[in-house]
């Protein structure tokens, strides 16, 4: 019969409880578990007597037999440098907060994974079911040593790869450089460079390619510079005068990694040269970075918080799924015109 | 001897190790392990071995003897209407970046738990080694749930409950009402409301006593309004409209809870009348949402980066520590003047 509730619940078995219940152990589980055979009443009484003790599962132990976490990982490989600043890592953070949410609907709790090298070590002990890269570079490493533990992986945005490319979410990268393109042509901007990191990445490759296509199709000379992304906005810095030297006529300059932008309005604007009466300045990831420079970035809202939803479920269609999709298009990216592109009234 | 690398290297067992390195079971667990008194060169060659062998040890195994997850959750239970909107839960994913890296430097991994509903379940299933709670209310469900099964508990803020407090960072509320209406006064209202929430939760309280005393030694007249956060900023309006008719003199309010605040200015709008210059409105949290209102709003920079590393490390120390410290005075406020109570230049 149950006794009062015991000191020390967590030493307590299935064994315990079933001798209080005068059932059998399978029964006990079947019952906890809302699994199998068991008359409802039965059912409840054996919760009952659960509760009764303080009974509570091993879910070590209960892990070790189903062969499931119930977590899934986050990874982020952008340097903190990027990934950092101002923004603290805006774009990780915003896909993190809708991920958790999206993750919770399918009853799996989000791990979060910082872009810091002493990450490799957590990377090989996390106990999780699959995991979410946002935006891996090609022979990514944190998805190589993923892969390598057997783990799920998808990607936001396409791993730039032969063949054997991750399931992902498409950023629609392409599309994303030609508004960013048109725009600053609106405003006026003939003669325009791009700067882009010099890991291969979905979003520079996209990027470069739509920007060779918008060139090709006014008779624009192609400029394309190319800094370290792990130097952050002094590397975008150090990119934009070089630029400038080397092409003075430039008005315009597209540069997707925020920090660079950065670095690229503080350049021009050292130089003398105002934006965007001068030099027109758009980036991508339109966070705090883009938000809070002087004056503020025209970006792209790339609509993360939809991304991070579509992402957590093509992983949770390939850790449980028949269905399994490659590809899933996430929603188009949409201008947000700001001060370092549009022409001031009146010009 | 070594074979080539196994197909399924899961099924190999610390067993199968020892067999093709010559040696016992426990030198293989000392030797990969890095524990123990073992040769270093039968260590190397064990490893070595195990490399080739393509073994991993199995993880869930490995908890179950350790009894240790080597992982900590970020809960807040802050409803999702305050947490959410245009800040997109900005408060917690801005500690939460921090906390990221936090853990990492400690070895541990960090779930993040979103303040729904449905995060009970995960609350319970989670492995998890310790808690740090967001600020969390008297009697806070995820508090007495996470305590219940027996994690170790810190909070970002102060538990306000009797004797048995949690471990807290001291986010120092009454020095950030101090800060926020002496503000107030020099910009020259006269007559200052508190709009706070219903719940009880150390930022109201500690608010509420900064504002009192302050009341008391100005000879102003106390009006506190209260509205239930999971109103958000609807509900933050409303107070505003209650307020504001029965004590037309009030030409500043302190709202603590930025969805209130964006209210507040909302409602002041409405009425025709202007913000700042016939009402003031500051608030605490310089998240996304003080700094989109139109005007932006006066906030308060309450230094998160390092109040979550210093959460991070308390927790850290009661997990496994010997000398425990109960409470951790975090950095000091600091204003962030904005135009929601800055009187424009000229007036």
């Amino acid at each position: 019969m149950p006794e009062s509730p015991a000191r020390d619940a967590s030493r307590l078995t299935i064994a315990d409880v079933a001798k209080a219940a005068g059932v059998s152990r399978t029964t006990v589980s079947h019952a906890l578990n809302d699994r199998g055979q068991v008359d409802p009443r039965t059912r409840e009484r054996v919760k009952q007597v659960a509760a009764q003790l303080g009974y509570r599962p091993n879910l070590r132990a209960q892990r070790l037999r189903t062969g499931r976490a119930n977590s899934i990982a986050l990874v982020s490989s952008m340097p903190i440098s990027v990934a950092g600043g101002p923004s603290r890592l805006g774009f990780m953070m915003e896909v993190a907060g809708s991920a958790m949410e999206a993750a919770l609907k399918q009853g799996l709790a989000l791990v979060l994974v910082p872009p810091l090298e002493a990450a490799d070590t957590l990377l090989d002990e996390l106990d999780i079911d699959g995991a979410v890269v946002i935006e891996p570079a090609a022979e990514d490493r944190n998805v190589a040593q993923l892969q390598r533990r057997g783990v799920q992986v998808v990607s936001i945005g396409r791993q730039p790869e032969g063949d054997e490319a991750l399931p992902y979410i498409d950023l629609q990268g392409h599309e994303t450089g030609r508004i960013l393109l048109q725009h600053l042509a609106e405003q006026g901007a003939g003669q325009i460079a791009l700067l882009i990191g010099t890991q291969p990445r979905h979003s520079y490759i996209d990027m470069e390619r739509a920007y060779r296509a918008f060139a090709e199709a006014r008779g624009m000379p192609v400029v394309i510079a190319r800094a370290d992304e792990a130097g952050g906005e002094t590397a975008g810095q150090a990119a934009c005068r070089a630029l400038l030297e080397q092409h003075p006529a430039i008005d315009g300059i597209c540069a997707p990694v925020d920090a660079f932008a950065v670095g690229v309005v503080r350049q021009v604007q050292a130089q003398g040269l105002r934006v965007p009466e001068d030099i027109k300045v758009v980036t991508r990831y339109d966070g705090l970075r883009a938000q809070s420079c002087q004056p503020a970035l025209t970006a792209v809202n790339l609509h993360l918080d939809e991304i991070s939803t579509l992402a957590i479920d093509l992983l949770f269609e390939h850790i449980n799924g028949r269905v399994r999709r490659r590809v899933v298009v996430g929603p188009s990216p949409s201008l947000v015109a700001r001060a370092s592109s549009v022409n001031p009234a009146g010009n």
